[in-house]
Parts: structure tokens; C-alpha cells; sequence
């Protein structure tokens, strides 16, 4: 019974042109990031991604980065961070990372994004964002 | 073709007993906050949050708050803070921190928790963790 009330949903779906490609995959793993983010340059980087460009976020994807936001606060040291979240749901963040670093449209995005921000100075070799702990999850 | 394809891939699912329940709401908004989290109070805070009380995440979820994440981090004023995530896929939001509020084991959890934390002096009036400004987002 339940096999024919799924199948009549997927011939529905079918139907509708509704598709089931993109499921969530077996394994995503989190990732919380933080940078700071210039006083001088905070309405510029806004501003920047009040429309990111369609080939950054496609490379996002394209990366296995998805659900991808960045949020904005100013903490009690005065000073504004930036605070990214995103899902890998890839095999190889470090292989996809470097093909993400190789795009030159994304080269000239971060040519313009890299100047409003100011990496933590304690944030892994090579990292620009610095990585931040997971501290509990709920589904 | 491709509705054996799919009707395939169902029979399989059903199979695996992987459900199709739960499919992403037609809106969901995110949100990400944040708030201190006292030194010599951080690795209690871990250990709590190590093993959250179930009936802390189920309410969560009955309050409609899904994919909810904490992150931590130190930050270059020395101080360590908590960033939360999650995504709200009610319609009233208000009412439903109301009813997480009422709930008595939740204010059991956060009579463990408040303690620890060290909110943000210009949190808005009312709120205990402080609301991050949405920059960007890509699915």
C-alpha cells in the first residue's frame, strides 16, 4: 500500500515536472566561518552582495557548497565580522576548494570582496575565513 | 523512460526504508545569531551541548526551528563567542519562541545555560541571543 501511494506521488510529480534529482545526500557536513569585515568598506560589501554574481554562486554549487549564507554584526569590540555557513556535501572540500581558488570569475570576485575584509590573525595557514567549532547540531 | 526511472528509484527507497517525508517548505526564512559565551564557563557549555537533552531538540523542532547549528570561536578582543543557525519554517515566529519559552524542560536547559552565556548589551529589548543582518544567501 505504501509502494503505490509513493509510486502515485512520483507519477505526480512526474506529472508536474517536478523533479527528484537533488536529494540530500547520505554525508553533508557543516561549516561555520568568521572574518572581520572593514568599517570603511562595510556598505561596499554589501552592497557587492546584495547581487553576487550568478557565476560565484554557480561555482558555489558546482563545489558542492550549498545552503551557503553569510551574516553581518557588529560585536562589542566595535568592530563589524562576517559570519559564513555553508553545507559540503562533496568527498574532497580540499580539492574543491582549489577549484574553486582556480576560477577566474571567482578570482575576480574575491579581487574585490578580499579588500573589505580582515582575516583573524589566529585562523589556520592559508585559510582567509578563520574556522569555527561545531558546537551541537539538531536536524 | 523516466518515470520508470524514478518509480525505480522509489521501489528502491522503499526498500532501504528511506522516506520521502519531509520534503523543504515552500518558505523558510534563516537566521543567525549571536552571543558571548563566558571563559570560565566554556567548557561547560561544551560538555552541555555535547549531549543536548532530546526534549530540547524536539521542541526545537516542534517549534518549527530545523538544521539548527552552534558554532564557536574565539574572536581578536580575546573573547570567545556562540553563533547560532537555523532555519524557521513556521509562520509565526513569535509565537513559537513564546511556546519554546513555556515549555518546562527547556527553561530547565536554559537554567544550565543561561550562565554561561554573556549576551550582547545592544541586543534588542526582549531577546537574549542578538540578531545577525542576512548578507548573502545561495541555495
Amino acid at each position: 500500500m505504501r509502494v503505490l501511494a509513493i509510486a502515485v506521488a512520483v507519477l505526480l510529480m512526474n506529472a508536474l515536472n517536478i523533479s527528484a534529482a537533488d536529494p540530500a545526500p547520505a554525508k553533508v557536513k557543516r561549516y561555520g566561518k568568521v572574518i572581520g569585515v572593514r568599517a570603511e568598506k562595510l556598505e561596499e560589501y554589501k552592497r557587492l552582495h546584495a547581487s553576487v554574481w550568478p557565476e560565484v554562486n554557480a561555482m558555489l554549487r558546482a563545489c558542492n557548497m550549498r545552503n551557503f549564507s553569510i551574516f553581518l554584526r557588529k560585536l562589542p569590540d566595535g568592530k563589524h565580522y562576517l559570519f559564513m555557513y555553508f553545507e559540503y556535501t562533496g568527498t574532497d572540500l580540499d580539492a574543491d576548494s582549489k577549484k574553486m581558488a582556480a576560477d577566474p570569475t571567482t578570482q575576480r570576485w574575491w579581487k574585490l570582496t578580499d579588500p573589505c575584509q580582515e582575516p583573524l590573525p589566529d585562523r589556520k595557514t592559508g585559510d582567509w575565513w578563520a574556522d569555527m567549532e561545531e558546537v551541537c547540531h539538531n536536524d
